[in-house]
């Protein structure tokens, strides 16, 4: 996507308000466009131009890192694409705001769609929108309340569904949905891309996860063992949670339970030596190799009836990235 | 406005999600609803039936609910009618998440709108929610900004400014705009309902400021004073910066600079001391009046071509009733 399309949303209609230089950081910060791109390309498969998706998807990259300025204040973290965090830069409260306004800041592209697609389409899209907002707020609050409650009988079918509302319906789901309906003026039946964007985005996040704990610091971007720092429930720590003996379980229970700032180094060290001790990594690897088969199989179903082109084969090309990559 | 309508749009789509009782406790506490029957009102005296302006009502409800849970983090405030605030019942992390999920909320009926209005009027709320909604976010972002670099050259005009984006765009002036947008089907110059609802919403504000120092707590909701121990700059604490010899000047600089944690019974005492020295607090009520005699004048203005009725009635006897409220 291009950044000029962004950068358009982002130019400040109030010209002395500081706000709009700090909602301009985290998209400045870089990051893949995942989203977007998919967003654009799953229009373009459906036989749309990019400039009848454009809109959609710099709202959604908007989205996005208003949902990362408040994701990084719930999860205590230090560190977003190699710099301090907004809170970290700028206190809490003008964070929560900053993460406000870039969720504002979204809506105006979505709206703007009507010059280019029409009012009915225009609502439809931002009816998709509503739902993939409404399935992230959701799973966010799953997650969060597993650390406010200290959960610890937590199952992978948990950790799915609750990666299908945090991750998958904003990060995969939507883009695919959003795409096919532009491109087809809503004519298809968008429950076909509820599957492929589920497994998809569900092994993007056990691959992220896996990456925090495993990955190159000056790649990745954030600290290295952040989430067992955060007490994180990935998929790793929920199978530690599965394999543990009774001794670790309890330990691993007050480990889990404390406050971020409570937490020693020494704790930290123990869970990662569990965690490859218990074979917790290696098991998380073979999920997100799982799910990234069952994408393949759906991307087969879900695409089949669309002509070959290069979009099509980006889309596909996911699916072996979203696990490869470092 | 009815709570049932309130009620319906938070009903849990997602019944195993606890994020929606959480989302209905704010709701659940009461309130004026304000905001819902100035634009109600409005809809009415233009023409409008109530079922054609409940929907845009419920949501502006559930976007001030969103707005309240992130200010009370924002301003670290502790009470909110009659009870603790979110983050101090159940954390920041999750009370982020609750604002999140009330303004997500806030979506579905702008959007069920086109049922009864059409899409074309029902984009054109959805364009007068965003700018409403982004002038909303700005003003907060000035007043955080103020307390974040300890602004202490402060003039009336800026006070003013800053309440007229952060209280009367969502308070008065929304729902104005969008009640004679919905009585007129979009045929009305919007501009004429500027004045009126900046006039009224920043009586409204100031009046507000003053319950918070000199008001009832029980009516009131909040902590008496508590304006001051968060270090908000209000039109009283502009009054007195400016009235203030230069070694009381001195000490308000040191007192406002300080975290709220650190800020002691006797500061907080001084500053009250101070206001009344200096008749801060008269000078802010004699403003909000000549406030409500500018709202009465546009008011005439804004209204005088349509019909008597209860709402236009009612719209008119806001004007004296923002400032005379305990």
């Amino acid at each position: 996507m291009s950044r000029t399309a962004l950068r358009e949303f982002l130019r400040p209609p109030e010209p002395r308000s500081e706000i709009y230089d700090l909602a301009a950081d985290y998209p400045d910060r870089g990051g893949r466009s995942l989203r977007a791109s998919l967003c654009i390309s799953s229009a373009r498969a459906f036989g749309a131009s990019q400039e009848e998706a454009i809109n959609s998807a710099v709202a959604l990259e908007l989205l996005h890192n208003a949902f990362l300025v408040h994701d990084d204040i719930e999860d205590g973290s230090e560190e977003r694409r190699g710099r301090p965090t907004m809170h970290l830069l700028h206190g809490v409260p003008i964070a929560v705001n900053v993460g406000d306004a870039l969720a504002v800041l979204s809506l105006r592209p979505l709206i703007a769609n009507r010059a280019k697609l029409g009012s009915r389409l225009t609502l439809r899209i931002l009816e998709e929108a509503e739902r993939m907002a409404r399935e992230s707020v959701e799973g966010q609050a799953i997650e969060l309340a597993w650390r406010r409650h200290n959960a610890v009988d937590l199952q992978d079918a948990d950790y799915l569904r609750m990666i299908l509302k945090k991750t998958c319906w904003y990060t995969t789901i939507y883009p695919c949905r959003v795409g096919a309906l532009i491109g087809t003026r809503d004519r298809v039946d968008l429950d076909r891309h509820m599957r492929f964007g589920f497994f998809l985005g569900a092994a993007f996040q056990i691959q992220d996860d896996l990456l925090n704990l495993v990955g190159d610091h000056a790649r990745y971007g954030k600290e290295i063992g952040g989430d067992v720092w955060e007490g994180k429930r990935t998929l790793m720590i929920i199978r530690l949670l599965q394999q543990a003996s009774p001794e670790e379980r309890i330990e691993l229970r007050r480990v889990l339970g404390l406050e971020r700032e409570r937490r020693t180094h020494d704790d930290v060290r123990w869970i990662r030596e569990r965690l490859d001790a218990h074979g917790c990594i290696e098991y998380a690897r073979q999920v997100a190799h799982g799910l990234a088969g069952a994408a393949l199989h759906e991307f087969q179903s879900a695409y089949a009836d669309l002509p070959d082109s290069r979009d099509k084969r980006f889309l596909k090309a996911l699916v072996p990235w979203v696990i490869e990559r470092a």
